[in-house]
């Protein structure tokens, strides 16, 4: 049944879940009203500890459901058993979606996608500097790139929270589907023509920013449609990522 | 003698020399040749190892003077006994200077000024933008504050060469002389009536910036003439401040 109504719907759903880890992040998101929490999972082996009571005491006021697992069953549930705590959150990110429920929603757009941004404190700086800025989403792979985690969250001053984002499996394909939607894809080079204050967007727009040592992948740039430059002074070659991402937020 | 012209210059000297201190960071530095190198620093203590007599090598090629230290010596030197692993590097950073040199140097100039920026990462971004972008000098506090280490000049991508700084013991007196001298000081707030982008600066800014989470302390903050503010989208209410720096710099 892997189009039935009921398995999209869910598909759909889970899509949208994040679990994180580890003890201040998981308090600190009960704490906020402003995320949607799906479950809230604990290991049995966990020793008595004030922290801990104040989470069951939030997830009672929240009605939010709380699990019970051996250790090792909240290892796989956490996916990170070194720095867990024994302690695990499901939350629901609202603006998470696909590329089609983003389509299907948005006529005009300015899309940051990222090839391959490793760091994890780069990751949180773009997307809190592209929720404060005029960017409608992020695009992000779920392989071969920082993924969204705690340490995420932290560099996003919390932002993750009200900020769209687009999860692909293929980024080149998904990049394609907005090319065939009519959006024009950008990249940065040093080698441009024209400055990135000065070019003429397209009203559907997708900046395409690259790894912090290599840059855009060659498949992705021969993608594109125009490369834009930043102009720098002292022979500075390039600039942190989440800087020229914020750059562009803020054109 | 405190003023005698040998005192005066030796000082000036001094002030420009950062020592730093670990393996790569100081087999870098030797290998830059950009870099301006006083002295290198060995422990007598150091097993030999091939990455050493790169170093001795490097130092003579470029005509550097080497010395010798016991273990303790070579810890009040790299003032990081933990991090130093058997050696330091005395580097002399030619755009180092204080707000005299600077100011009988510049007519008009664009300054960023750092009350409080504590995180080395943070320090290193922002020298990284500013050498980038159309930014005199960064004004840095040696007092509560990131001070230039290894960690900032890695943030920096090299660009911490290139930078001018004007250090300061006292940053409330060193922007007072700036007012003195014609210029204008700025600050960011989110309650500020005009955007960064509309506000007409003086020909000698000086933005000031604040600490990461505390932002800019009361006492300097009533030492400046106006106030501009970063519309942002999304209820977010802050920004990074190396995004913030990034964002005056490409002004």
């Amino acid at each position: 049944m892997k189009d039935s109504p009921e398995y999209l719907a869910k598909k759909a759903f889970f899509d949208k879940v994040l679990t994180i880890y580890g003890r201040n992040a998981v308090l600190e998101a009960l704490e906020d009203q402003n995320i949607t929490i799906h479950k809230l999972h604990l290991s049995k082996s966990n020793k008595d500890a004030p922290v801990l009571e104040q989470m069951k005491h939030l997830a009672k006021k929240r009605n939010i459901e709380v699990k019970y697992h051996d250790k090792a069953s909240l290892s796989r549930i956490s996916k990170n058993a070194k720095q867990d705590q024994g302690v695990a959150l499901d939350i629901v990110l609202e603006h998470f979606g696909d590329e089609e429920s983003f389509i299907s929603k948005n006529i005009n757009y300015r899309i940051i996608a990222l090839d391959g941004v490793t760091n994890p404190q780069n990751l949180g700086m773009i997307i809190r500097s592209c929720a404060a800025g005029n960017i409608d989403a992020i695009l992000l792979p779920t392989k071969g790139a920082a993924q969204i985690s705690p340490l995420v969250i932290k560099a996003s001053a919390g932002t993750l929270f009200k900020m769209p984002i687009i999860k692909t499996s293929d980024l080149k394909q998904t990049l394609r589907r907005f090319k065939e939607e009519g959006a024009a894809l950008y990249t940065l080079s040093s080698h441009a023509r024209k400055s990135y204050k000065e070019e003429h967007y397209s009203d559907k727009s997708v900046f395409v920013l690259g790894n912090e040592s290599e840059g855009v992948s060659p498949a992705i740039e021969a993608l594109c449609n125009a490369s834009v430059a930043i102009p720098m002074q002292r022979g500075v070659e390039s600039l942190n990522v989440a800087v020229t991402a914020s750059l562009l937020a803020f054109l």
